[in-house]
């Protein structure tokens, strides 16, 4: 079945896909997206209430940019018990001068796990304290090992503390990251956890908040990456109101559906207070302004990475053709 | 490169749709539709202004059902200068179970073509006035030519006019359905194609009214399927105030940016008065109550068609795989 456009599988992609080519091509779509240059309308969310499932649909393109994208992404929590992976998924690539398929990248979702690792690894460094050597990372899925990798690489970390609603998930974890030559531990509570480190990541698909303002020390950078939809939630919002720096990928999605969300429902913030994270990145605004305080930067992905991640593999696909020639 | 699911393409996909299957799944799917037995947020609409462009996605699923649709539609009206068909796209399906992805189709655009044939079909004889044996189409497209097949076969109508901005793409497309065994004139104006008939489908991209108010006669059903986004509008809103009944495919979408929405906003109705398409195909509502009145049905195309068009499809192949056997 000849179908006039490339179909890559995972095994095509992986190795096209460098974590440092990434993470440069994630910075830079969150700087044009910062400088109003993507087009992309608000996401699709699916909900599949008995499979315990979702789907995210993001589609846009770079001003000027040869490709637009249709990401699908999947999360189907009972899959395990099947034997599946919980996330799956497939980008679409398309010309934005005829709308003609260029391509399908059936990449099971892992495209949009790089991309938001390196995301998250871009947002810790942004707003890291100074000295901080050691990363806390709240949750144990998938999305929570990525995080924890590519930030000890990207920030250099010396050492990492993990904590989740399930210890023996924390303790799995630890040890999958430990093989893979990093120092990591698992601890027994949250409390642990924010008084070990000052820079946090979440990562839980969690509906309710699970690191209480309290516990989070003076210094401490926090970047929220669970609540990608609306329900999901993961800080207690009063932790906003003592935060001087509320940075977002996107300001419509992070005040809507956001971690954000929350804060600005119960009135701790105001729209105008949030700034995005593209313009910390591009030195157009601070990410910190000094070590005692606490900042926060919130991600719900944007179709901009999506389309960054796609151009990516197109242009790797096409380098690898032109030297096998 | 394995990629783990089907991909069919427009030759695999053509074998499979038969149109009275196509009307029947469609036909279902819009009553559903109009049961509240779908799930289906919003569609997408992506534009490229540059390059005269746009892209359409649609996702839905109907409840309890298998599988899931992402169909991306795009229209790039400067493609024939290039020697590209103006319509492309694919369809992607998934498990509703496990959000695995099922299949691609790789239809090119003709299932959502096949789609909205069959759905003016079927809202052509919900409410054509007894006795209509003329078919007024206005438009020269692709589409245009797809209603008048349809029509013209689902009704048995005797004869089609046609009428178009472009006096030769209008003389063109009544030969190429004379061609094709059918009785079709072109017409020199939109109001001599009124005086002609009183079952009117309009399929154009317009931005503004072609159909004047007091051109239409009395009992003529107008079928009005170009509006299917934001700026696009083929009636006179006037044309709303003197309709008795007012139906559409889906409420939301219709009085957001189908050809109801201008008169909704110029105040000529309210939300209540319209009544949805699937609830008369089930015979829950009346398409036309005496001879003499106008009605009309807004098409704005909806996701559980794509669904329907999709499930149709695997369906089919499933069965050609059993009988292989």
């Amino acid at each position: 079945m000849a179908t006039g456009f490339p179909i890559l599988t995972l095994e095509d992609i992986v190795p096209l896909c460098d974590p440092s080519e990434i993470t440069k091509a994630v910075q830079d779509a969150l700087i044009r997206h910062a400088q109003g240059k993507t087009v992309s309308p608000p996401p699709v969310q699916l909900e599949f209430p008995e499979a315990q499932g979702d789907c995210h649909i993001k589609t846009g393109y770079f001003r000027g940019d040869r490709y637009f994208a249709v990401k699908v992404a999947t999360g189907f929590y009972a899959n395990p018990s099947r034997g599946l992976p919980v996330n799956d998924g497939v980008t679409m690539v398309f010309d934005t001068h005829t709308g003609t398929p260029v391509a399908l990248l059936r990449d099971a979702g892992w495209l949009t796990s790089w991309r938001t690792a390196a995301a998250g690894a871009l947002a810790a460094a942004a707003g890291a304290p100074p000295g901080a050597c050691t990363l806390g990372i709240v949750g144990t899925g998938h999305q929570a090992q990525l995080q924890a990798e590519w930030i000890a690489e990207h920030l250099n970390m010396e050492r990492i503390v993990v904590w989740g609603r399930s210890a023996d998930r924390a303790e799995a974890l630890a040890s999958a990251l430990c093989a893979k030559g990093l120092t990591a531990v698992a601890v027994a509570s949250i409390q642990e956890l924010c008084a070990e480190t000052r820079l946090i990541v979440t990562c839980t698909p969690s509906a309710s908040a699970v690191v209480p303002t309290q516990a989070v020390q003076a210094g401490t950078h926090i970047v929220a990456v669970g609540a990608d939809s609306p329900g999901k939630q993961e800080l207690e919002p009063s932790l906003f109101a003592r935060a001087s720096v509320i940075a977002v990928d996107d300001r419509e999605q992070c005040l809507h559906h956001g971690e954000t969300s929350h804060a600005l429902r119960e009135r701790l913030l105001v729209a105008s207070d949030v700034v995005l994270l593209g313009d910390i990145l591009a030195g157009r605004a601070k990410g910190r302004l000094s070590a005692d305080e606490v900042t926060i930067t919130d991600l719900t992905g944007i179709a901009a990475q999506d389309v960054a991640m796609a151009s990516l593999v197109l242009e790797k696909m096409q380098c690898r053709r032109d030297l096998d020639r």
